[in-house]
């Protein structure tokens, strides 16, 4: 049994609240259980110095955790004047995963910058995160449309979402909450899309190292998972 | 007329969401109308290395905003480096605010760490923060009372409230929200207690001088403002 | 009885040592008591990046300490890495204070940056850099008319000084020297202009609340002490 | 055909030059082709705050590359006053990985830290960077040994080898250097132990998505590429 | 001919205003000329920690350039975030040179830390800071003595003064002054004791290289001046 | 006895390895006993802000050591956020003293940036890593000659090389290495051409002054040293 009384397959309640920022062209406040993550796109008319007259746009990221967003109060990273590993791999990791299925020449010349948020954690904030910010992305881009800037269709080339499985006891579980990422022995978190490409995949095992066989059985988890990340995002967006 | 179509004296709707995150011992989401700010209180059981064997507690406050909480996107403090010149004056001024109805004796050698985070930005974000923290900060020491670790009423000795006023188009106003603070020639912030006593007051004028007059008028609206925040922090404790 | 021995509206001895420095345009050794502050005015010909081709200048300004100007000598902010809240606080206050008087116009697109470095602290070190700095601003400009850059009188619309006031054991007091400004309940600094207009007005109650009537009667002190100040400024530059 | 004339399953000539630097008490030159990295294994009598008096020791990683180690000079991390993002990133991958094949318990309270700079860099940096830590790792534990401090069977408790895997114009290929790496839509790095584990998986699409089975194939590449490298460790070792 | 009418050997007007500073244990604000460097002797009763319970003292210093101290405004070191490597090896030579004559035993374990700032400058400011300094340290011994901490004598073995000497037009010239330096081929500064002991040398060719000869003869007019520095030393402080 | 073994004028076993970097324009692994230091030279087609336009190149200088070159492990300045002071120095040093070399003109509007780069240290790694990065940049600039950019000749106007002199226990002696080093009582640093010309001397005292006799007799020693270092930079040329 897990910590949590679900099934080895079964997700969190996940929900997506669109247009929650007033002022963001495109926002998403994700909830993973307790895991809720505020996501924004801000487009800018600009690209970063090295993609200047190249024709083309960039989608980046940006990650952040609340200091109480947590069980104990973490020091805020502007104080402390930098942020941590953890911090820069998970929006280096969000950012990778929104631009595999952004056209960027089709974007043309301009930034997305995707802010995810941590409001309050439990588990699984960075795939909550490009499950959100995903939303957050279309509807920047929708916003776009309506202005005759581009067409959403062609910049977005599919659905991309994320979910973390582990290994709990000897027992292949899927999207682990706080306590059961705390207890598990391999940690691997997919990026997939609704097509089923696979974006990005980090399996990591801390204690023991795992089989192959043991990561197949995370793949397919995974792959179910995704798949009911995606029905929700396209319900969200009413697609 | 005000660009909101509020009275000189109207305030725009507040409210107060008590247990808003799930992990702090205190916490509440405050609305100033649209701008809304997240007001987490922590305990830590530790005070500053200067306070140490003094017998007596601190109260502690940082401010953030997210990076699109306004409407542009600001860069992010976590990325530049360092907190900005007005990030550090506001967090000291709730800091200070918050202190002025604390009893430190009475809170034991403990810290309470207050963040107090934008989550929306339309003026008064520092105003609005002080309010709320207030709330945070009780609820938070009623979850120690619960623990039989203070009394309550010992260590928080008054109510305290903030509230903007400026002089709009020659009209003292109240609770500026971001086009009117933009517009005004004079901006004061005023923190004041239950009670009628003053904690704080800054009056900034970027343009033209004020007036002692002027600055009287805008005292009389904030009196007033308070004396109503600090009835609907009453309704929201429910005392 | 002060320990200062001076009278409630008794200021410390004031004295500006105009063109202390050799390469500033315009430079003040200013003293109120022991507390000395070298305030000196540099012109740059050309304007911050968010002001380009706006037709207008700007006038900022920095401060800092000598690490031994106080008591106990203090760490460098140089060596740190970083001005802390407080140095912040206060330069931005100068240079609001500053601009207060300045008619940005007619400066042209130009730069003064001012500079008030404490060569030695005993309270009062904002207000002594705020009235030492309008010296160095008026030589400055002076420097400038001499080369028909521009009219000072078009420029300069005002004087500008600035003085603390404190409730010292129930006693309302001006000009507070460190000794009383640590015992003081409140600290209030004014900033206001010859002709009778406020430009900033702060007051803190780090410990008790203090009421209306309390800083109605600081207001007046200050009012009484800003002419003074403003006398010997005029006397200081001849006027 | 790959750029560098290479079979898809054929790795660069790896070696291993052992007590490369006279002062470390481990330390190794790996090289895979042009892919130079120099790993040292410094023994420290002290671990992390955080893990005082808990019995166990710990293995930690740095990693850098020298401003000339690529193609074209990049700024020195020391010199810009922080590390990167991708550096933070190698580093914690590689301090992973190797503790996933220590007995940190059996190592005592001490820290080994392992330092990977790279002196010249032509693609997977990483890879050979944990490859040669393990060298440079157990030739410290050896030196532990000759003095009484530790068996070194009893702290490692396994080879762990790293290699990159990719698909190089729909070819799945190993051990890509940099010119291969630019041109490949799919770049995995996967580290393993000898006796079939599965320690990290990081597999990345910046293009386009891939499918599980290719994902499979390079799987596959990998073990038997790890293979190989475990067995040259054995030979460097003398095993 | 100099620019500044001196004879080769001729030093400026040079000056010790003793106890400029109202804290600091031992202070000076020493002048060569235009040059103007505030020097502070400050006194704590602990070591850094590398010199624990080592039964003997250290002596440090730290130096500064106000902003406007120079012709055109520099960065202030505290905003930008590091002192410049210029700062850092006049800090450091500055520390080397004081040590050079200081018994650190006899001092016993405290630190003296030296703080010079520079008020203006004008060529020098170096060799100013080391000159001025010893002044400071010395002031600061005898408030030690007056206390029974330390015998000054024991503590403070010798003289430290400097001067720089450099090349100008093929001749020799001692104690250039900044048009003076900016047209130097060479420069070296000197800083010896009054026992004709050598402490420090650093001469630098940027443009052409000297010869052993030229150096010769820079090192003789730099032991002419620095008996000259110490005759004022010691009639500063009435030795 | 040296500690070494080695007479007083007999310098360590010198050697450069050219062409040690693939991808740098020059490169050199010197060595001077176990002080091993990498010398690139890399050829940028820019020159700093501050020389835009004026018709001349520029060469600056970089230096680090790798964590573990020394016997303890040292902090990584990467990591740390900073570079030491010592480090800044020896940087600077480096600098200027193959900038007395070159003809800056007949460079043309270009950059020579020299990373030296600590392998292995063992005393006198600033005097090692200016005789290699002389060769660095003379192969540097061979290239440019090969691609038709210069004429090296009309570049680099000299050899410049550089050793460490001291005096351990009463007797002069050359090239110290690190126990030597830490064992004398004068050190003193000599940069110097072939054609005689002083470049820079650095002498300095930490414990007892030294006389003007022992100052000659060490400069004596270094040209001695000097002459055979450029008879090795010749041949390692092939001059």
């Amino acid at each position: 049994m897990r910590p949590s009384g679900r099934k080895p397959d079964q997700m969190r309640a996940v929900s997506f609240e669109r247009n929650f920022s007033k002022h963001a062209e495109g926002s998403c406040l994700v909830k993973f259980g307790d895991t809720h993550v505020l996501c924004t796109a801000s487009l800018e008319e600009r690209v970063p110095p090295w993609l200047r007259n190249a024709g083309r746009g960039w989608v980046t990221a940006e990650y952040g955790m609340l200091p109480r967003a947590t069980g104990e109060r973490m020091r805020r990273e502007a104080a402390s004047g930098k942020q941590g590993g953890r911090t820069v791999e998970i929006q280096r990791l969000i950012g990778r995963s929104l631009r595999a299925v952004v056209n960027l020449e089709a974007l043309g010349e301009r930034q997305i910058s995707i802010d995810c948020d941590v409001i309050q954690a439990d588990g699984g904030t960075r795939t909550a995160s490009i499950t959100g910010a995903w939303v957050a992305l279309h509807d920047c881009l929708k916003w776009m449309e309506a202005r005759s800037m581009v067409k959403t269709d062609r910049v977005l080339k599919d659905h991309v979402a994320a979910v973390s499985c582990g290994i709990l006891a000897s027992q292949p579980v899927i999207d682990l909450d706080y306590l059961e990422d705390s207890a598990a022995d391999t940690d691997a978190n997919f990026v997939m899309t609704a097509s089923g490409g696979i974006v990005e995949i980090q399996g990591t095992a801390e204690k023991d190292p795992f089989s192959q066989d043991e990561f197949q059985t995370l793949m397919s988890l995974a792959r179910a998972g995704i798949d009911e990340l995606v029905g929700l995002q396209k319900a969200a967006i009413g697609a």
